[in-house]
């Protein structure tokens, strides 16, 4: 069993070892005299890595100082954490000792960075040497100094710079000393001080004691647009769905502009204390079962549900949807029904009670008779561990490269952060969705322990002030290094209330700050598009005739879908890369607390685009939004252009107050491209 | 050469390290369900302790949690360091998965604390049975899972409570499971959880990576109350004063109330480019010279300067001290003139130029030729090292235990590291002082380095706004666990603009913001409190006729002095706990800008001190103050009693808003003690 990442609670840095591994260190070498603290991006004192994807930056503040009065030079250093080379990115002075520096991530899989900082004699003598010459003070013996720092540089160059510095030296040496105007010109020249930045000398420099790490993955894993879909209810009506019939679907997908479908699990489903339509604790002959509820005598996690086709159909659905753009996200439950061969070949890894029987699911007084979770604390968890790591390498053989993992707060953490390690070791194009709707902490460590992306809070968060705390929250550090969001208004657990009562206009705003406000975000459907907003019981939020315990039929021509704004808003994102990142999102201020108004603008162009959404889904608001015209690349004096992408409506705006109205029975609200020509 | 604390550039933890390290680790375990981060204080990731005195507590805070929802507990650990067993005490969680719980540091030396967690069974037991018992649910395999738990601690148990819970597992079996009352009060018996809660199963406890070391000084290293004064100016007028002449001055010290006299160094004073009187450059005969240019034939840092006495004088006048309360504190200025024996004997310890001299401190256009800054990049620099230490070990066998470092900014931060850990690992009562008016970041780095106390920028802190947010900051996580403010209205080398201006009022006004803010502060007298307010030059901050350079005599009867309010308020300082800590300073509103209000209060005793200054030494102020009376322990509809301190005038106030009129040409303020009967 090969062991990959640094597991809490295992790795013990004792002060004792600390203070011994650097009172050998320290005989070595007492001279370094540039401190290093206070880096940003470091998670949780390097614990754990920061997440970029393909050709992002990497911006590093650092605090850096040495004693005294002498200048100092720094450096970031990075490479591929296989590569025995680091490559170095120059460090810049901001103010109060803060340093900032920046460098790109090219590739997939791991990346290492570290800070260096050193005195830099040069620099101090050239600082040094502008006063005493603006004092015309005799600098004859300070003249020789600098000759013989630009003469030990010269032997850190090689060739041609080695003999321009050599010369340099000399020139120092035989300059004539009273001839100040020259005298500046040379002690001060650029070319020289170039020269010398190339080669400075780093014998005594400090480098920060950690090593930081950066898994870099796929642009998927900051992009995607996710699709959720039973595909049994994909058949035709009255009958059981297949793969084939989920293929007949994607031009329809594809349509609608998702690149990611995402199946529940398509394992055999269990029949002991299998549940009813409508969460009924007795299933009725005929009820199809839970997916989640998984193994039965035909297989567990690395089985197909027959129903459903064989595994050869699975490859071609696999393949079929990739010539759409649609890649297949999987679901991966850890945890057994009872008729799962685990059951019966591993009961050491469930929890046995007093009586020989296991451990069922509970949540007292609640009862779940028809799961069997897993037991983390199992004598036997090594092998546990590798088997559940098994059924991950299955499914990477048949071609899926993303998990949606369900529930993995109730999995032990280090369990995670060994097998996403493990995999993504020789699979760094694998991404894995943390579904955990749990307290902020759990869902922030899930993210720190390896997921890919995480469910968010954004299914609750309804009002202006809530969806802006909310996304200022992601969209600053530390979260934004290690939090990916993927934002759901839905999904088959959860109707929230807003798309209860709120209509048609409901789901299409839920929908555009969803697709808007996150690079990544899905919908449950053909459930959203269609606009199915019926609970189970009033106050709840499970859906009416849930399709978890059921084969519903769905409309897809429905005159209530909003299957064209999803296409066209999809289409929007893949042309706009400001909608591509959440890193740039700004909110502006409106003075209509129903009114929400934000910003993102993409890195490397000028793609400005300014989102205005009517938050109530009953009632036309109007309000005067203000935006920071400078701060958003505008000329606050000159007049500048908006495009509606959602209805190709123009406009031209002047100055930072402007008035906005939006009938939610009309629009949603407004996506603009900013300009000014 | 014994090398002590860990230093920075020294110890390397690459990620492959860590790795391997953990990988080891974790084949031995990976069942640690708990998670612990985010504790606090931790002071840059452990890299450095934090500070106590003895008797004071440490609360610790730290964010923990388990997968899914099953209980957990926790507990920190401490010890002294060189004790081999953890002592423990209790965690409680506040909200959003954060727990707190604090310990009592009683010994000086250094300790270490860390956090166990794990995930408790019984507890989730206990839950679990409280709501099936509620539902009425048949819980007879729960009552054998509950007996099988109890049975397993009752081993962890010894003599009488492992037979408790010996028979408490027989009763869980044998209870009667119908008979829900009784089945009731013996599941969740609160004897029961308190015996188990002393014996958890902790085999799977997860333990903090890190031990966090705290560094506990004597008292004074909190509470302490310094007097500055040039022992040459205390002699007979026209004569250069000795340590008998101190002497002599002991009792008016003593009386003002001061337990700390510091004096600048007495060490033999360079000829060569002795600087004159009020700073000029060339010294006239008779010129007595700058106690910082230290060495001269007639020895160097460990030699007393023979105008001042002899080694047996020096040792008197430091018992005599002793007598009267008051400790002695020398300075430590690392610097050399170029008389010192250094200078000869050990050239390899400065830096020196290509025509042979050695290089003079400059700081471009300036020169000083009379200072010969350390080179602390010599290659001889560990001899260097052990030579700086014996300095401070050769006075602690004089008998001083307190240091006052001049500039330490201008000095490597490794060596004071090294240093300041090796001679408190011999010496954990010796005291340093960290003379440093500099960078933020560079102040802060010094305390972390290991001084005992910090300098601050009070001496330029004047509005109602700077000494809030300043003060705000001082005593704020995690500069309150580091840093320790020595607060200084004046020193020899700052005559603050606002004494120079303000009259004997301002020297009022300052002195009490000064030993009221800070447990800590000193003067530099006479100079202080004769108000004393000329300086060099309009516009800057030196003195006129400056100690540093010449010989003063001062009335220490001047109508003018304000050694009464001083003795005063040093006698207060001594009588309320409240005033001698800073952790509970809070700032109260007051309608006036010109009127700061503060109050502090003792964390173990009922003293509350509310301490309201008029900042402006011209004109009279008046203003409405607020009160949050609840949190400062007072009944809001109940009278509470004010007693001047200052004046023991007495007020009887009621409510939160009161009315304040302070005129300074009568009172600074008031120092009231806050009561209600």
């Amino acid at each position: 069993m090969v062991i990959n990442p640094p597991l809490q609670g295992q790795l013990r840095l004792s002060q004792t070892t600390q203070t011994q591994e650097a009172s050998q260190m320290l005989l070595q070498e007492g001279r370094r005299r540039v401190q290093i603290e206070g880096i940003s991006p470091e998670i949780d004192c390097g614990r754990f890595p920061i997440k970029r994807t393909i050709g992002e930056g990497v911006n590093v503040e650092v605090d850096m100082f040495g004693d005294g009065h002498d200048a100092i030079a720094g450096l970031i250093l990075y490479r591929k954490e296989e590569s025995p080379e680091w490559l170095e990115a120059p460090l810049t002075p901001l103010v109060n000792d803060r340093w900032q520096g920046s460098f790109t991530v090219t590739e997939i899989g791991r990346y290492l960075y570290t800070i260096t900082g050193w005195v830099d004699h040069f620099l101090s003598w050239r600082k040094g040497m502008a006063k005493k010459l603006e004092a015309k003070q005799d600098v004859a013996v300070d003249l020789l100094i600098g000759a013989e720092l630009v003469e030990e540089a010269s032997l850190r160059a090689g060739g041609d710079e080695r003999s321009q510095l050599q010369t340099w030296a000399q020139t120092l040496r035989s300059i004539e000393r009273e001839d100040f105007p020259i005298l500046e010109e040379k002690v001060l020249s650029q070319d020289l001080a170039g020269l010398m930045t190339k080669y400075p000398d780093r014998k005594f420099a400090t480098t920060y004691e950690k090593e930081l790490a950066i898994v870099v993955d796929r642009e998927k894993a900051r992009f995607s647009t996710w699709y959720e879909l039973f595909p049994r209810s994909c058949g035709e009506p009255g009958k059981h769905g297949t793969f084939k019939d989920v293929e007949a679907r994607l031009p329809y997908i594809a349509e609608l502009g998702f690149d990611v479908l995402y199946l529940p699990p398509i394992h055999p489903i269990g029949v002991t204390f299998r549940k009813g339509k409508n969460n009924t604790v007795v299933a009725e002959p005929g009820d199809v079962g839970v997916p989640w509820g998984i193994g039965s005598l035909e297989g567990g996690h690395k089985a197909i549900h027959p129903e459903l086709g064989t595994m050869a159909d699975f490859h071609e659905f696999v393949a079929k949807a990739g010539e759409y753009g649609i890649e297949i996200a999987l679901d991966l439950a850890y945890q057994c029904s009872p008729d799962h061969p685990y059951a019966k070949e591993n009961p050491q890894w469930f929890r046995s009670r007093p009586d020989g029987t296991i451990q069922h699911a509970e949540n007292p007084p609640k009862k779940y008779q028809d799961i069997y979770p897993i037991e983390f604390e199992s004598e036997d968890w090594q092998n546990l561990w590798e088997e559940l790591k098994s059924v991950v390498l299955f499914w990477v053989d048949q071609g899926i490269k993303i998990f949606r993992v369900d529930n993995p707060h109730t999995k032990a953490f280090p369990f995670w952060e060994w097998m996403i390690g493990e995999v993504k070791r020789d699979y760094p194009d694998v991404l894995f969705l943390a579904e955990a709707f749990t307290r902020p902490k759990v869902m922030s460590r899930l993210a720190k322990s390896g997921f890919t992306q995480s469910y968010t809070y954004f299914t609750w968060r309804n009002t202006k002030w809530e969806l802006t705390e909310y996304f200022k929250e992601l969209t600053s550090y530390p979260a934004r290094d290690i939090f990916r969001p993927n934002v759901w208004p839905n999904t088959p657990d959860i109707l929230p209330e807003y798309l209860q009562h709120g209509g048609r206009p409901a789901f299409m705003i839920r929908f555009v700050l969803a697709a808007t406000l996150a690079a990544t975000y899905g919908i449950y459907g053909p459930s959203y598009e269609v606009c199915d907003n019926r609970p189970l019981k009033p106050g709840g939020e499970e859906y009416l005739h849930s399709e978890k315990y059921q084969i519903r039929e769905w409309d897809l021509n429905s005159p209530y879908s909003i299957k064209d704004l999803i296409a066209r808003v999809n289409r929007i994102r893949r042309e706009h890369p400001a909608l591509q990142s959440n890193n740039s999102l700004r909110f502006h201020h409106v003075d209509n607390e129903e009114i929400i108004c934000y910003s993102k603008q993409a890195e490397d162009s000028h793609d400005l685009i300014l989102v205005v959404v009517n938050l109530s889904p009953y009632h036309k608001q109007s309000g005067w939004l203000q935006l920071p015209l400078q701060s958003l690349g505008l000329q606050p004096d000159r007049p500048y252009q908006l495009y509606d992408l959602l209805n190709d409506a123009q406009y031209t705006w002047r100055g930072e107050y402007n008035y906005v109205e939006i009938n939610p029975h009309v629009t949603p609200g407004h996506i603009f491209r900013v300009e000014q020509k």
